[in-house]
Order: structure tokens, then sequence, then C-alpha cells
């Protein structure tokens, strides 16, 4: 049995076709697994805390595996993000879209995915326009006329245990329920963007997107922030708000144990 | 005769095999004449002041072209932006990455490429690492420790009128002269960026990213400010510093007539 290592990842979610490995596409598991196999010279199997979708970004994804390499494994930052191609290390020609931003040894029995205790996301709305970031925010019409007061008081009315079908994309992998705990949900609004961050003990498939849809549509006043109550009583997905496009989603921060989830 | 036209116009280039129309590639010009075919229901050729490469970015380029249609040249912003895909026009689906800033009707005789006087370029220098921007900057390894004063003394070496032959690389459209007039070389630094922008009545091929690499080298010590003169007097490009990436290059202000080219 070798070492029980946890990774912490950001990645630019842009020219991935997700998380998840796969055969013939580009994902951040598979790349990561590729650049562990060329340093410990043995097939590693990562195991992710979230499965982000096509174009979801991170900045505190986690992934945990076994580590039987000789080389310490203090070092892997250092050396996976060369091989990435990370700024500052100077390989030229990878595309530096992935970067280990720490690594610690775990318990033998911790799992990133199955000893993750919340999470939190953030989804970046823009009232610019920039061109040059469009693969990194929702643009919006009439971004900068929705109603942040409104949307907050919906905000409030989701925040709290409850069960979260309405707020669910069919298709997704079969949960035993779709009872969850939103701890925090915050709307923060300056001249360039909207900023939704949202804390909770798990999410169900597009739950994040699909709850900031909802809000954009409350902010816009095609729903009344007291009409959330009902629209998560109902269980109908048909009574909630589009889904927000994966392009502002960002997985932000993952918890393990008992930190305090307010952040 | 129709009238002659002139448009302004932005775009990240990240995802454009450059300006120039090519018959299997993706480009600006290409994506431009396109729209205008649509809008005016006959060939438009335009001409661009700028044949920007792969990945360079723009800020201002500009383009002229004759417009025969009903349509009021007035309304080519807003319908050729909804088209494009363009943030808050209400077309998904469209890359939003070209944007007609504005448009204007100019005398017969006006050319966006003859008629014009000069040029800015932007070209920025990342100090963060911030895997998110890695296509709309240079990520170059020891950035934040470059020399910025040496650098503002190279730039003033290059500022003013020279035979500039060491800042071009071979296999570019042929020129009459390689003299060309720098007006300005500005070096900017803060916690995020070093911003380098140049204004020029006009630049050799690759004359831009060649001056912004001779600068680093300098500011990293390779070359001295003082060597700048030698090196341009050599009339040699291998004296000269490194061809810095495409990614970091924004064609910011092309200027027509008089203007104070002192931006």
């Amino acid at each position: 049995m070798g070492k029980n290592i946890l990774i912490k990842i950001e990645y630019d979610g842009t020219n991935f076709s997700g998380w998840q490995k796969q055969s013939n596409a580009r994902t951040v598991q598979g790349e990561i697994e590729h650049v562990l196999k060329y340093i410990a010279g043995e097939e590693i199997n990562i195991h992710g805390t979230s499965r982000t979708d096509a174009g979801v970004h991170a900045l505190g994804q986690c992934a945990s595996f076994e580590w039987n390499s000789k080389m310490p494994f203090e070092k892997l930052p250092e050396v996976m993000n060369r091989r990435f191609g990370v700024a500052g290390t100077g390989r030229s020609g990878a595309p530096g879209d992935i970067r280990i931003i720490s690594v610690e040894e775990k318990p033998e029995d911790f799992h990133a995915r199955y000893s993750c205790t919340g999470k939190t996301y953030r989804y970046v709305i823009d009232k610019t326009g920039d061109i040059f970031i469009r693969n990194k925010v929702l643009q919006y019409p009439g971004a900068d006329r929705l109603d942040i007061i409104s949307m907050r008081k919906a905000a409030e009315e989701i925040t709290g245990t409850h069960d979260f079908k309405c707020f669910e994309t069919s298709g997704g992998t079969p949960r035993e329920t779709t009872i969850r705990t939103i701890y925090n949900l915050t709307v923060e609004s300056d001249d360039n963007n909207i900023v939704i961050e949202v804390t909770g003990d798990g999410f169900l498939y597009n739950m994040v997107r699909i709850i900031v849809g909802t809000l954009i549509e409350v902010g816009e006043g095609k729903k009344s922030s007291s009409d959330v109550k009902a629209i998560i009583e109902s269980r109908d997905r048909g009574n909630a708000g589009f889904t927000a496009p994966p392009q502002g989603l960002y997985l932000k921060k993952i918890f393990f144990g008992e930190e305090n989830f307010c952040v």
C-alpha cells in the first residue's frame, strides 16, 4: 500500500471535454493521469471530488490517488506543472490550462470523493460585454438591469435543507435522494460582474446552473422571489429557471471534515 | 459607385487563423465578409489596415469597403454584432469573438490600408501565472524580475527613425524599405502585468514581437540597453531578441491623417 495523496487543482475548462476520462476527448482527469503515469512509470487512477462538465472551470478541485513512486510526493506540483506548461515553468508548447495548487498526504481511509463534506461553486455573470473573457463568464442580455435585491430574496428561499428535485436535470447519475443542504448562497454585484456563490453539502446534476438560471429569471421579473418556495415544493424541473451555460461556472472550494461552510 | 465605409473592429484572436482570408481556416476577414454578404446579398471585399497573425488580438483594427445595399450603413454594427453573437445581442451559439465598434462614411479616395499613417500595438506580459488568461498575455518565466528601468532605456534607443531590418522576420511581404519611424515606445509595470505599447508609422513582419523579445532580454540582463543601438545598426536579425508569441499582442489603434501619435 502506497501513500494516499490529495492534490488541489485549478483549471480553465474552455478546452476540456469536462473532468471525466474519455477515450477520444481531452479531459482534466485524462491529462492528470497521463502526466502521473509519465512521472511514476505506472498507471495511476485518480478520484476527483467533482465531475465538472465540459467548459466548467475550477479554482479548487481535489483528487486523491495512491502513490508508490520513489519520487517524494512533495515534488509533484513542480514536476507536474512543468509538464502542463504552467507559466513560469519554462516548458513551451503545452497549453498551461491545468495547475496543481498543492499536495498533501492523507490517512489511508481518505477518498477525495467520499470524504467530501461540502463544495462551493462560483458563477460569474458579465456586465461589460468584453469579448476577451467570453469563455470565462456568462454574457447575458440585460445583465446590467437585473434586480439584485430580488435575487437575494430568492437566494434566501433556496438556502437551507430542501428536496431540490426542481433543480435537477434528468440524465445524471442516479442519486439516493434529491434532498440537499445549501449552507450559503450569495449574490454580489459591482460595475463589471454579478457573482453568485453557493456552498452546499452536495449538488444534483446541473443544480448550480439551474439555480443561477432561476435567480436570473427572478432578477428579470419573470419569476418573483416569493415564487421560489412553491417552485422547490413542486419538485418539478419545468417550474424552475433555465440552465445557465457552463462557461460562467467555477468549482471554487472543496470541504473535508468539519470546516465552517459559511465562506 | 457605392458609399466608402470604414468600420472599427475588436477581436479575440485566440480562435482565428489570423486576419487574412483563407479557404479552409476561420479568419477575421473571412467572418466579416461572410456576414456582410449575408446582409448585403452580394460579395463584399474588405480592406483591412493590418494583417494580424494567428492568435493576435485587436482593440481597434480598421477595414474599409464599398457599400451598395439599401440598408443604411449606420445599422451595420448592430446587425453585424447580432450575427457575430456579441454579448447582449441575443443570438446564442455564435462565438462572439468579433465586435464592430463603430462605422463611418469616408471620402471616395480613402482606403483603410493605404490611408493609414500610423498604428499603436500593445503587448501584455503577465506576472500572475493566472491560467484563465493564458491566450491573452505572454506568461514568461521570471517576468516579475525583469529590470524595467533598463527596458525603458532600451526603448529610448529604439524610438525614432531607423533602419529596423534587425527586427524583421524574413518571409513576410517584400517591402520597399526597412526604414520606419517609432513615435513612441513605453514600458509600464504594475503588480499584475508589464505592458509595452509602441506607436509607429508602420511595422515590418513580426517587428513588434521582436522588439518585445529584445526588451525582455534587456530586462533579463542578457543584453544591455546600450547594446541596442549597435543591434539596430547591424541590420542583423540574429543580434536582436527572440520573437515574443502572438498571444500577448493587441492591435490597439489605427491612425489616419495628422493625428498626434504620442498617445
